[in-house]
């Protein structure tokens, strides 16, 4: 006897063909685990195509009534689920984050979880009912409906094993679950059957898109066992647990790329303390996140100041800067968006100077030039020139000798 | 300074074009009258498609989930509404039925209400928002989302009104109101400035698809006064009011045309105590209502037994009537679908005999036999020969003397 928190993504109920095939699993692991709890995203597609209605009426539709409008997503494929169940002999019902309650703050379309009452949750495992919750919402003290942000059901399936000690949490998607590398780039990719918390954090802000990364942070805090399945019949899967149960040979697990990155760089500022603040606060105000920072201070009382920053966000950002640039004197602005960072990502990076020199030799070895560089914990990150992205990759893979059997399902 | 209010139908909400024409109503009309709440279906075709999707999973889908999923179209609509309200500037924030709460019983897929909270109505109305209501639905003292049953939200509407005693409750649709018939059928129909609660009931029940007949007995008990007007711009409406409001000439009202009418005789049935219930107890079980019943008693110690039932019912019936014919010993069954009732509607018919005289006199004049007779305070009608049906409604519209302007819309 077990209990068990299953979620499955967009993909995984995306036709009504797919939700019989999921609930005819969830049956089948009710019998043998007893009790089962499962989250549901909406179906695949559903989301945009109610943010593209909202998005005709108003370019700033109001954000509490956007998150009632999408939230309906998720409650469609929990009720289609619930009703699936039940025709098959399986006694299930539908909850929605209004009826669990799932309490939220009132950050609309952002929302952090406060409070999860499991009363109801565990009734219905007593009743032998399984409970199918809508993900990807909540609800403020107040009474509105509130959403957690894009891949927010994942959090909801992590908050709920967290609240009722669940045996696991598994998180089916349509991959087999993590490679240490993306596998159409690195074509010798190795499928990883465990990876901490900690290295699958980074992974997931480096834009491995399996895992949303609050979920992540949540199962850390609540020692949530958490697994990656396909939903899609591989045997295959990946156990994210604590550092101190990885016995890896390799410090290095994975290598990522991430495309979505610009720079931009302030020549020749005046080298003044609170030029940093200056520059940067106009992005802070208009939410624009800025990732790597340089300052390189020349002897003659200037600086060259360069930041990175998302390639969606490089053409207001320029023009904020130029603004801030022209009121402190810097000779030009120039901003840049053919390049990429890539990143090793690993337990104990720092306390293993030999990383990061065999990350810089094997990129150096290809004649690649490393224009920032940036470290953690558990990651040392260069930007490069976009066209040498993938052959970095293969180099930097190769260096640590991740190779393994080629992978055969791609991350989303 | 007044409360309305406003209900507004799938057809008035069928696309972002519409909902913004009605949010510029909504909000011109706020701006006259103060305070306004708003009650809104389903976009047309929406609550089709997810019961579609329900059928294709299972012949009887769990009745619990069928209304947490169908409830999503109502929620869809108030949040597209708000969102539409909210950018031309006036405030405006979407309540679904778990969020009032409308308390209702646990009869799924037709609830009736038990309950309804006006705390958040009445302090969204101190704040100057205009409240849009997600009709159709509600919630169990259970926490399970229910909803009131095909046209629920014209209930709704009617409940608030009630609830909040709101100086009226304005029903938009696609037609401008009542006639004394369906213009297509009689093109001499003549539109009907006001109608008493208890005549729009029998209208309601004899398949004039304006209103709910639910919500008519809500107003009658309330009494809310009603209005009936088209979203689509024409000047003229109903009002529906006591009795007493009602100064017409003529008893007779209106004339309708029930299609959706069968009938089953059982021939030579041994005339004996119980037999009605013998015959009819397996239709109530099997939720098919029958509406009218003549039973001929012949000296011989049998009866014919006859009774009418909707053609959508009559293959079933007459399965559930043959298997009881044999074991009392009838002679034979007949099922006859070529029929149609139609009926005159008024006040006060069982205090005018001439009312039935002129009636049958003005069938008889066209030589339509007429089959089967039933009469109530409100109403006359008689089955007759389908293929004589619109010819009996012009008839009757003429003896009575209904005749106006040719009416421009049609009934739904």
């Amino acid at each position: 006897m077990a209990l068990i928190v299953q979620k499955y993504g967009g993909t995984s109920v995306a036709s009504l063909d797919h939700i019989r095939r999921v609930a005819e699993s969830v049956a089948a692991r009710k019998q043998k685990v007893n009790d089962v709890a499962v989250v549901v995203s909406a179906m695949s597609g559903q989301t945009d195509q109610l943010l593209e209605m909202a998005a005709k009426i108003s370019a700033v539709p109001d954000s509490r009534e956007l998150d009632a409008l999408v939230a309906t997503g998720e409650q469609v494929c929990a009720a289609l689920m619930a009703i699936t169940l039940n025709s098959i002999g399986c006694p299930a019902i539908s909850l929605l984050g209004l009826q669990l309650p799932l309490v939220t703050d009132s950050v609309h379309t952002k929302a952090r979880i406060l409070d999860l009452q499991t009363d109801k949750l565990k009734q219905l495992f007593r009743e032998g009912v399984v409970p199918v919750v809508a993900g990807f919402q909540g609800v403020t003290e107040e009474g509105s409906i509130t959403t957690l942000g894009r891949g927010g059901s994942d959090t909801t399936a992590v908050a709920i094993a967290a609240a009722l000690n669940a045996d696991c949490c598994e998180i089916y998607t349509d991959v087999d679950g993590i490679y240490t590398a993306d596998p159409n780039v690195c074509p010798k990719a190795r499928h990883l059957d465990k990876i901490s918390y900690s290295v699958m954090l980074e992974l997931a802000g480096l834009g491995a898109k399996v895992l949303h990364s609050r979920s992540v942070e949540l199962a850390q805090k609540f020692a949530v066992p958490l697994v990656v399945k396909s939903s899609f019949g591989s045997a295959k899967q990946t156990w994210i647990v604590n550092e101190e149960d990885i016995m890896e040979d390799s410090v290095i697990q994975g290598v990522t790329l991430e495309r979505n990155v610009s720079k931009i760089s302030l020549i020749r500022v005046p080298d003044r303390p609170g030029i940093a603040h200056r520059i940067l606060s106009p992005l802070a105000d208009a939410a624009i996140n800025v990732d790597m920072i340089i300052q390189n201070a020349s002897t003659d009382g200037f600086a060259d100041f360069t930041f990175t920053i998302a390639k969606t966000d490089l053409e207001q950002a320029t023009r904020l800067v130029e603004k801030v640039a022209t009121e402190i004197g810097a000779l030009e602005v120039l901003a840049a968006n053919n390049i990429v960072k890539v990143s090793a990502v690993g337990i104990g990076i720092k306390t293993n100077p030999g990383v990061a020199a065999k990350m810089f030799k094997s990129l150096s070895s290809e004649n690649i030039n490393i224009e920032m560089i940036s470290t953690s914990e558990y990651r040392i990150s260069c930007v490069i020139e976009e066209k040498y992205g993938e052959l970095a990759v293969r180099a930097i893979h190769l260096a640590f000798e991740l190779e393994g059997q080629p992978g055969r399902l791609k991350e989303r």
